[in-house]
């Protein structure tokens, strides 16, 4: 058996510890007699994984106590019709039938155009006409008087632009709106701030485990805002107050996000998680910025420590970068068919070695066909 | 390593052959240098996995070549929403605002429930005042004139109640009705005939594989009815056009599901499955039948061959059934609790000598506490 380097957007690369841990434990957990997916999600078995998921991802990210966590289904793409449901229902549904999208690369996109099967959408700020190269600063939003909520995604996978700062609502009087993050392709690659948003959401098949599970972070005082004809398996209250087992929760994905975020813990927590993915990250783009053999889009300020889109200097060479990267073990390279070039996901799961890899295999193919 | 005999109703227990299988490929998938978990779900080898999951199960159910298959997310709580959004808009909507429903157990009722939020429901039976212990035959159901569809359970899970013979709607004047039914918990135990759906759905985790899939087959004529608020995710006819790829799968639940349609094929198909699991049932309530001891409470032309709910005579010694039965590597045979006393789900991966290991049991504390 030999494990390759694997640059998956997603689904993407897990730790090999979490996935000896669980191929030992397939067909009896803790001498239960049974494996984890043969467990009803009722028992006490199921109920102590899930327990101690919730609380180990709790600790990890420092959720405060008045934000819930969801463990739900569906992932962002479901969860963009999911957000504008729970949210322009209530009491203040007469007033409030606007959301603000900061447009920031294709996932941002998609988010505003399913919510606008639900409400007016305004869009905010776009960056679409710069191909989505760098973030608007909040000086060049322009938000509506009102809005329910304000969204933004906080890395944008295909594009590689992240937010290395959190947009703060209260500066421009919209300090009652909550903030939506769609989190998916950076949560728990750094420590960030809960407290700033009022909902964060995301699948989980970038950083955390296996795709069929979306987590979502919600404060407290935004359950009960949902619309009536949302399903009541996508209704965050009821979610909640069943503790996301209102329908029967994909246990199994819950299980080894669990021992993602143990072996999180391992590694010395976000904390540390931060520092190992600065060293990747600026080992890669340090090598691209000086070389005038590849090019990478993004600006300086906001480029993504999880997602690397680059681009040869001949689309020509494409093919045969890929099916050297192939030879050596460095898998799932090619960028996004709606951005091309290339593309290398270094998720929490991908190490340093996986990165130097990667540059050793860029300069050697620079010297052979630069 | 002791695997214990599993009675779950669901997740329940999976063949030990899949998860080794599962195990053994957990790091390493046939080489590729990454497991089935980490794999991008556009890569060309898990659009291997999916493209013969469907395939295997499209031979398994013998689906006509006019049904979609598709692989979704939410479970059956979810699609009880899902459904009469899909099913309720399009061209005929003005005229079709009512749904009727068959209420013969717990998920019939919970899907009638939930139906509600979107259109009128009309209840054309209802065993409730009876307990769920027998099932109504059409000519006692009051269907509505011209209603959206017609919505039963084949199998309830809770109760224990199981269609032998299929609804023709036809025979009502309502040949263009489509029935919808929940199959959640026996499809694959038996060869049922698809075309007499319109809409089949059901839950992985009872007799496929693990929870977070979502198994929907439709009619290819019913795609295209979704109401406007319907999330794109859960839309039928986009999640069609998109081979259940609109959103990232559930993918390594999918690829478990192929496992288990494998071993389906390597056991001879559904008539084999058929026979083994007549064997187990005639067994099991055969022994029930003989004593005075038990008792089970279901009519005897709809007993589930899947879940068999039954009783002790005296509840008193139920925790000492329980007890008695884990020490001897019986699990999860209590039953639900709206229902009470015991439920031996005996679903696919629940070998023969599963069952004899249980009536052995059963005998033996009817001798000691008789």
């Amino acid at each position: 058996m030999t494990r390759a380097f694997n640059f998956s957007a997603g689904p993407a690369a897990l730790p090999a510890e979490v996935l000896t841990q669980a191929a030992e434990e397939m067909l009896d957990w803790h001498g239960a007699g049974m494996g984890v997916m043969e467990m009803s999600h009722r028992g006490r078995e199921f109920m102590s994984i899930l327990a101690d998921a919730q609380a180990d991802l709790r600790e990890l990210l420092a959720v405060p106590a008045n934000y819930r966590i969801l463990f739900m289904q569906g992932g962002a793409l479901a969860e963009n019709a999911i957000i504008p449901m729970n949210l322009l229902g209530g009491a203040r549904a007469a007033q409030r039938q606007t959301a603000d999208y900061v447009v920031t690369g294709s996932w941002s996109v998609k988010s505003q155009k399913e919510a606008r099967k639900y409400c007016d959408v305004n869009i905010a700020a776009s960056t679409e006409a710069e191909n989505f190269t760098r973030l608007p600063g909040m000086e060049e939003w322009r938000l509506s008087k009102d809005p329910a909520y304000v969204h933004i995604c906080t890395n944008e996978t295909i594009h590689g632009v992240e937010y290395f700062w959190t947009p703060d609502l209260a500066t421009v009087g919209l300090a009652d709106v909550p903030l939506v993050a769609d989190v998916s392709s950076h949560i728990l690659s750094r420590p960030m701030d809960v407290s700033k948003f009022g909902v964060m959401y995301g699948g989980a098949q970038k950083n955390i485990g296996p795709s069929g599970l979306t987590v979502v972070i919600v404060r407290d005082d935004l359950l009960g805002r949902a619309l009536p004809f949302t399903p009541s398996a996508f209704d965050w209250k009821i979610v909640a107050e069943n503790d996301s087992m209102f329908n029967t929760p994909p246990t199994y994905a819950i299980y080894i996000a669990g021992l993602v975020f143990q072996w999180l813990k391992r590694q010395g927590g976000l904390a540390a998680m931060e520092a190992q993915n600065k060293a990747k990250a600026d080992l890669l783009y340090g090598f691209l910025d000086g070389s005038d053999f590849y090019r990478t889009p993004v600006a300086p300020d906001c480029r993504s420590r999880m997602n690397v889109p680059f681009f040869l200097r001949d689309d020509a060479l494409n093919e045969t970068f890929l099916a050297g990267a192939r030879e050596r073990g460095l898998l799932q390279l090619k960028g996004h068919k709606s951005v091309g070039g290339m593309r290398a996901s270094i998720y929490n799961a991908m190490p340093l070695d996986g990165v130097r890899a990667l540059v050793d295999y860029l300069r050697e193919f620079e010297r052979s066909h630069g």
